[in-house]
């Protein structure tokens, strides 16, 4: 009685690994928040599909957990990685509490995926090959607080930072908000860049300054990479140098 | 003319991502070092092989850049992820000066794959679920005071601490250090989580305190984890809660 939790990368067949497409191919019933099981049934059209929209994780993870438990093949699926942002911390929550109150709760098993960081990061050249910081801008579960003073401390730090979430209809000038704090710490002129949509109908890819990035409206589907101090524009690409040796 | 910098996971066949797998089996050369290369020949038997040891990273990836522009299918290799520590930023570097150069430099298209953060993550539970900070240890292309810096601001934003390079033969001593510089802001029984081969012969997962953690002997093939304030212990896994909500 295993329940698997899919990274899928991207959302095509090619971004996932094939682990992933393997195990996929296995089950029965495949979960997860409605836009990625809608990007899956194309590639896996046999399948009994479990969507529910956002902020009804903790319901659908229970569910999941729960069939699981009675001996159904199922995967709970999540975009990139599931250990970033995804659903794998809930489902470990989840399973803990099950294990105190049956003997039948179902085991977890993580199977990774590409996370947006690395997925974006590709198309924009090599904007983290050096130490850098993930932080989402998501106060849903984060108190605004604690996101802010990460902000200062990843630019204190000189990390290049990436940011998930950076914007939602509801927190439309937080992207502005963060470039604010970084600025306090660095050049208007350091080297940004940003992917929407990665790898995905419409992607859009953008190299630009920190200034102007306080200006761009973000949205759920970007991914924004703000460079350290020796981050730079290649022909287009953001890069950021491994270490500080001379090319 | 392409060059492709593909990133192989872990190492086996199925940590790699589709696409991944598709680019090496058409390409008629792969290069990398040599720990790689030699986990590729068994599933990509019939290919040309090029690797060089360690800190031959920019003869390595010159004499790439030079066959893909001649017009040879070739790929260079990393484990886990390409922008994360691999060869992205070196070979953009090299390419945008082979420009300037020549007129027939290679385009480079970057293979994102699954980071050894993530592939750690899953064997350990949910240790990343949260903001996090990803820094190494290696001081081959970094100043010491530059590493100390950044570990410093991450423990001080309560950021989990996803370490890369934890130890050399030269460097027995600096997980040790590391752990110290922690320590002025962390509690010692910080939940702390490390992976060592990960999806290799020999895998080793052990969650344990930070306290504990300071002593252990890590070397290069180790990804160490030190949890936020609210990472926990449970059933034995490593899980760090999506923000602070209750589950």
């Amino acid at each position: 009685m295993s329940l698997y939790v899919v990274g899928i990368g991207p959302g095509g067949l090619d971004g996932m690994t094939v682990e992933a497409k393997n195990v996929l191919e296995s089950c029965h019933i495949i979960a997860g928040y409605t836009v990625y099981t809608e990007l899956l049934k194309p590639y896996f059209p046999h399948k009994k599909y479990y969507s529910t929209p956002m902020k009804q994780e903790k319901e659908r993870c229970g569910w999941a957990l729960a069939r699981a438990a009675e001996g159904e093949a199922i995967a709970v699926v999540c975009s990139g990685d599931p250990g970033i942002y995804g659903m794998a911390g809930l489902l470990c929550q989840l399973q803990a509490q099950a294990q105190q109150e049956t003997v039948r709760a179902a085991e977890i098993i993580v199977i990774p995926g590409v996370t947006a960081a690395s997925s974006g990061a590709a198309r924009l050249g090599a904007p983290l090959t050096h130490d850098f910081a993930v932080i989402s801008l998501s106060d849903l579960l984060t108190p605004l607080a604690v996101i802010q003073k990460r902000l200062r401390c990843a630019a204190m730090g000189d990390m290049v930072i990436c940011l998930y979430n950076p914007a939602s209809r509801k927190r439309a000038d937080y992207l502005r908000m963060a470039c604010d704090i970084v600025l306090e710490y660095k050049s208007p002129q350091t080297v940004c860049g940003y992917v929407r949509q990665i790898g995905r109908e419409g992607e859009e890819v953008r190299v630009l300054s920190l200034e102007q990035l306080r200006d761009i409206q973000a949205d759920m589907f970007t991914t924004v990479y703000i460079g350290n101090d020796s981050t730079m524009e290649l022909g287009g690409k953001m890069v950021t140098p491994r270490g500080y040796a001379d090319v």
